[in-house]
């Protein structure tokens, strides 16, 4: 295709400056032959353990890596020496196999890392229910030893159908020190034949206990990741995951400012994948005001987001304020559509019941940049809330239509 | 497009014999200038009062004239002597005006057919958010005090995007003498520019009370228009309605004959509304079965049938067992995915935690004929479950996608 895709239109920044980087963190990235030529297997260490927090996916059906990492994290208090991604296959749906091939992975790891198998955390992304060939990453390992290839390409490794890396950094200063906080994601779009999986791995030289870990990457985590969507369907093996290598100790201070540092890297994180999405020519917020509750208003969000009418719409640059009406109107969210208003792109289009004669044109002009805004007060309290999603379009359905090969 | 829509290849039921179709009520369907030459207007008159239910939409944003029939079927006690369909325009979000133009619209009615307004019920299908001329639909009635244009030229006048009529009938006996049930419907498709409407009237020479006719009415909708969804969108005017104007009474044989013939017409007009959803390639059935509880048998069935990723894997005759077990597994339904099996098209896929080596190519033959099902089961207890809907296609993206004119 000659058309600029949604990641190139919105100039993604795809390249984080190694300075950027925090210090105590090794980053082996090549390929073992998992996929035919691209990269496919991280190896992250930790010369000292890291304290490590993760948020796992909520879906039923959990991959063994999903399971196995969770076991691991609280066998080891949440003091992790080494990483492992590899791309190309999920390990999922794999019968007793997937779990010795996830158990094996770990001890690998350990090996080199010099460090206890409980202390790794194994990821994996691609082809679901398909025998992940371990023998290739155990061969591929013992040899990485002394690796060193930088964030930039670990990025790369642990991408699918991902048409750009991810990544983000920020730094704060506390005590007279600077902390760096920066990472990488790979996309939830859906792979070809199966889906993939949303990544996302951060990395601080902060001085954070397991405990102060979790609860800053649960808060930070609410207010990205959760908040993306491109299709509504989660994976098997979603998993976020925050790595601290620092000692000491954060200020009160310090550790406000580091929670915003995380927001703002996870946040990046969460728009590029949601630029990324599979078939995306537009970026959208959709805004909620005026709920009842703060639920009311997650639900409103959540379902226009998800409404394959709202979002063909904004495919068109269309200011359809009747499909997001409807869609907050069966959302479950109570509220009274008489006293209700929706903006698109700025432009206010129904008020009170009623639609408001706005200038089509402008609305479309408005609707055609790469990334556009839906907001609704529902006019019934106080309570907002916010989700980011992309279009739907027939590049989505050519991507998930075609038969696997 | 050359390709045959999907309701052709199905031979969608679209005549019926004008001797299926009850005594005692008379069609009235035209042309009134709402639609540029389409016939937009329908007028259906009973005699005698007959006993009347409807079952509306539960989106919070309801336009005037659901609130206006659900207050005159409250008001009549369920007595209804006339029914008024307009296509074209939905009347919805069009302010106090939109209940005035309702109200005309019913009292006009009523003046036709010698009846109070509150025994007028008032659908409308179309365009929302735009002013209803209700003028032209005061025009045209009077002068249709004795047309009578039979349930063929009814049941085309209240389609939009449908692109054929939706049809059905039955008959049973009791007591010696024979009844009927017929009816019509419309698509939920969505149109252009704004979204549509389901609507499905159905009509017997059943003596049934008002009471008994809502009991019934709600256990039909229950096995056919609850269980479709074309793209899980629901509109503001869905309204389905019985009208039954036999006098005497039936046998408790015959109250069951009639509800399975009812059951019969409202899954037929169900199904047709599936196979004419827009860009359909695919009529499938989700079947979910070893669930826990009722409850997740819904859960999982809906989440599943509602499921871009599995819907996008239909269109492409693609087996993609992944995604229809990882919508299971998002559902909320309790389950463990290691004892979960999945057939499509009745070639067993995936059993108890993993692939099975399946002939993809069979498979792929079965999943391109126009139907399908796809079937899990669960594995945790008895419960079952299913909803009909279609794949989605490139095709409604462009009928959704394109630009209001």
């Amino acid at each position: 295709m000659a058309t600029p895709t949604l990641a190139t239109r919105m100039k993604v920044e795809a390249e984080i400056h190694e300075s950027a980087w925090p210090a105590g963190f090794r980053f082996a990235a090549g390929h073992c032959g998992l996929k035919r030529k691209s990269p496919d297997l991280l190896l992250v260490t930790a010369p000292e353990p890291a304290s490590c927090a993760a948020v796992f996916t909520t879906n039923r059906l959990q991959a063994p890596p999903v399971r196995l990492s969770r076991a691991h994290l609280a066998a080891a208090g949440g003091r992790m020496r080494a990483l492992v991604v590899n791309s190309g296959n999920a390990n999922c749906s794999t019968g007793p196999e997937g779990m010795r091939a996830a158990l094996a992975t770990a001890r690998a790891a350990a090996k080199l890392a010099g460090c206890r198998p409980e202390q790794v955390l194994v990821c994996s992304t691609g082809v679901i229910g398909r025998r992940l060939p371990v023998e290739k990453i155990l061969a591929a390992l013992p040899q990485w030893a002394r690796r060193d290839d930088g964030p930039a390409a670990a990025a790369q490794a642990i991408l699918t159908t991902d048409t750009c890396a991810k990544l983000a950094a920020a730094s704060f200063h506390d005590g007279g020190k600077t902390y760096r906080i920066a990472g990488f994601a790979k996309g939830s779009g859906m792979i070809h034949p199966n889906m993939a999986t949303m990544l996302a791995f951060v990395f601080t030289d902060a001085p954070l206990t397991p405990a102060a870990a979790a609860k800053a990457l649960r808060a930070a985590v609410e207010e990205s990741f959760h908040r993306i969507t491109v299709d509504g369907d989660t994976s098997t093996n979603d998993t976020a995951a925050l790595f601290a290598s620092g000692a000491g100790k954060l200020s009160a201070q310090g550790r406000q400012r580091f929670q915003a540092g995380l927001r703002q890297v996870a946040q990046a994180l969460a728009r590029q994948i949601v630029v990324d999405g599979e078939g995306a020519t537009h970026f959208v917020t959709v805004k909620v005001e005026g709920a009842r509750t703060a639920a009311d208003a997650d639900l409103a969000a959540r379902t226009i987001a998800h409404s394959p009418l709202v979002k063909t719409a904004l495919a068109g640059a269309d200011a359809n304020w009747g499909r997001v009406l409807a869609a907050a109107g069966r959302s479950g969210a109570r509220f009274d559509p008489e006293r209700a208003q929706i903006w698109f792109a700025g432009v206010p289009v129904y008020r009170r019941g009623r639609a408001i004669d706005f200038d089509e044109a402008e609305a479309k002009r408005r609707l055609e940049l790469p990334e556009v805004e839906v907001r609704i007060h529902l006019g019934a309290g106080r309570a907002q809330a916010w989700m980011w999603t992309c279009d739907l379009t027939e590049g989505y359905i050519r991507i998930n239509g075609s038969y696997r090969t």
